[in-house]
């Protein structure tokens, strides 16, 4: 019990219920005020890159600032954390960002509860999402070696390029996946399509993290 | 009357001051330029987030740069200022955002005294008002711990994420608000809704001091 | 001979003349690309503090990074440089001005000398170009006390939010301001209101000097 | 062999490979979702910048993160590599660069192989090549003795104001110039042009490299 409401768990809780507010309330705003797909997408950029880099400095000497079970996988690979702590943390990221779809359409004044009808299937988006979340471990796992302070921006921004650069706009995070799934909104997915993305999420998070610690073994002889 | 014009007191009155140009002045900018809302918002969060970052490492050495009563409040039931600063910095930062509002409206050419029809009344907004503000101290108190020169950019991407994810574009600050009554331009609020705002900012303050000092004691045991 | 080509001259020419092309030429290529005032002045403001950031961090090492006619007269009665250095800054300032103007208009393909017609004579912009002069001081003054890293930032945030807060857009730099009548784009200014202009800025930048002087002595006590 | 395989090709390799699939994939985006060109371009440059500040942090320590020819060949004549690392980064910077145009495509369901048809001959484009090579060296140069932990995010903001101050947009880059001419999209080169954007490349860098010597050598004694 005390594990659960460890700081660490707090705050993977706190800081993707935040993320997801982020992301889906964001996408909701911007999808309010215009129908241009492309000033949609980039106020919903701005959003989610600003406040994924404010969060993640809030946690990261909390509990790592992980808010992504892609990434605890990793760090447990890695013999960074044991196996029961991936397990609370990776529970503490997909409730808290069930919590942050709930309170994203609580304060929109939408229906809290709602299923997404998004088509995101193309074999190319599942191409883009392996990409998506290789390139967030190489930044995350490359990033930490030069500077524990640059990591927070350095995700922000990587992701905010990821909106672009990725034909699926780079989820890259299975939790914020899964919470996406309950939101009929600009940012939603279809549960249909969760599962291809979550596989390709983390294939492209391990491969990562297989090539950096081969690079990385290396420059550090 | 020496610690009413001490630096921590001009401090707080002159970056409330600029804060509030900042925010009701790019509004009145934008608004003059385009009737496309998302753009106009989006000007408004570049022009606030940059701002505010600016500003709060211009004073953060030298008020600690709160420019806020609901961190001051906070900064007080933590200890770290006496009841009496806590006073003179709200009645600072109040006077400096009402001669912000002024000088925006005087930079404009527009009527200096205005007051705001602007309806912001929907309880959705309220609950908005409380996360914002929330999530404010959250970052505030967490990335302090981690890096007092990331406060300022924290704080500026936290408020730029929340003009979207929020459906109430984040007030998120009680001084902000009252002047932003006295301004019938795009960011103005009608006196009538600044009641309930303040109440929501200063709950999901003392809130969010309350879960963050519990994360933190366990933190550093 | 010798002191006109040091590298602090040669910093304040090659420094002032590369934020004159970023300011100007970002207008041109903007009002190419749409007739949109408010994305115009949106895609001008990203490039100007982006590359007024970049620049200042090249150079601050080398010449303080001035690029501002103001800021060097305020670090002259500060007694930081002396009166020749001044007067070598300022004209190397005027210059780099000057040719990057040219230069602007040359990448454009551009008559390289024009005169510009842009109407900027409402009092109301006066103040504004003084507050938005004062502001610039007020940032720089405050900032470097705290972190001489944070400036470079720091600035680039505050003139970009200056583009939208303030009536004038923020020139807030007598160089600058002196080029920009020298191009009949976006961002110019006809020579009739340069000399309102530059008064403007003078006493914004002095009048700031003194207050951040008040404030910084007694907080140094 | 080995040294084909070293951490410091491979940074290159990768870094250059996410640098243009960032720039080639953003374009695409952006023009999909609308055909407002200012909008396209911001959307391009805000991914550009942001990808490419997150690529220098992950690699700087790794190989330096150049991931351009004109970098590389600067950093030979100043010494600080030797010949056959020259070449051997060279190589896989093209390389680099030739796979994330093929990325890109395909993580958009496009044709993998494309020739661009963009005109970009104007002799005043080449100017603009010149200077914007010119600038990155100066940037990359300056802001290095001055912080190695800036440089990151200086060569960032100074390519987003490149893609807005120079008419060309800022190429700025012989490996990355190659890849686009593999794009027949928005961010593509016609072929007959590649010569002399490369020509126009290397001779700003060079000339940077010699004038920054100047400025360097004076300021360290």
């Amino acid at each position: 019990m005390r594990s659960i409401l460890s700081p660490k768990i707090l705050g993977e809780f706190l800081g993707t219920c935040f993320l997801v507010m982020v992301v889906i309330g964001s996408g909701i705003m911007a999808s309010k005020l215009s129908d241009d797909e492309l000033t949609v997408l980039l106020a919903n950029t701005i959003a989610t890159g600003a406040g994924l880099t404010a969060l993640i400095w809030v946690f990261i000497s909390i509990s790592g600032a992980h808010f992504n079970p892609a990434v605890t996988l990793v760090m447990f690979m890695k013999n960074e954390i044991q196996v029961l702590l991936m397990l609370l943390f990776i529970g503490a990221q997909i409730s808290g960002g069930l919590l942050g779809v709930l309170l994203a359409h609580a304060m929109f004044g939408l229906d809290v509860f709602q299923i997404s009808e998004n088509y995101r299937g193309d074999i190319h988006t599942y191409l883009a999402e392996f990409i998506a979340t290789f390139g967030l471990l190489m930044v995350i796992l490359g990033v930490r070696q030069f500077s524990i302070f640059a990591v927070a921006p350095a995700v922000g921004l990587y992701i905010s390029a990821g909106y672009w650069f990725t034909s699926s706009t780079s989820f890259a995070n299975p939790a914020v996946t899964i919470a996406r799934a309950f939101t009929d909104t600009f940012t939603g997915i279809d549960p249909e399509f969760v599962g291809p993305f979550l596989v390709a999420q983390f294939s492209g998070a391990v491969v990562a993290s297989l090539i950096m610690g081969k690079i990385q073994s290396e420059t550090s002889q």
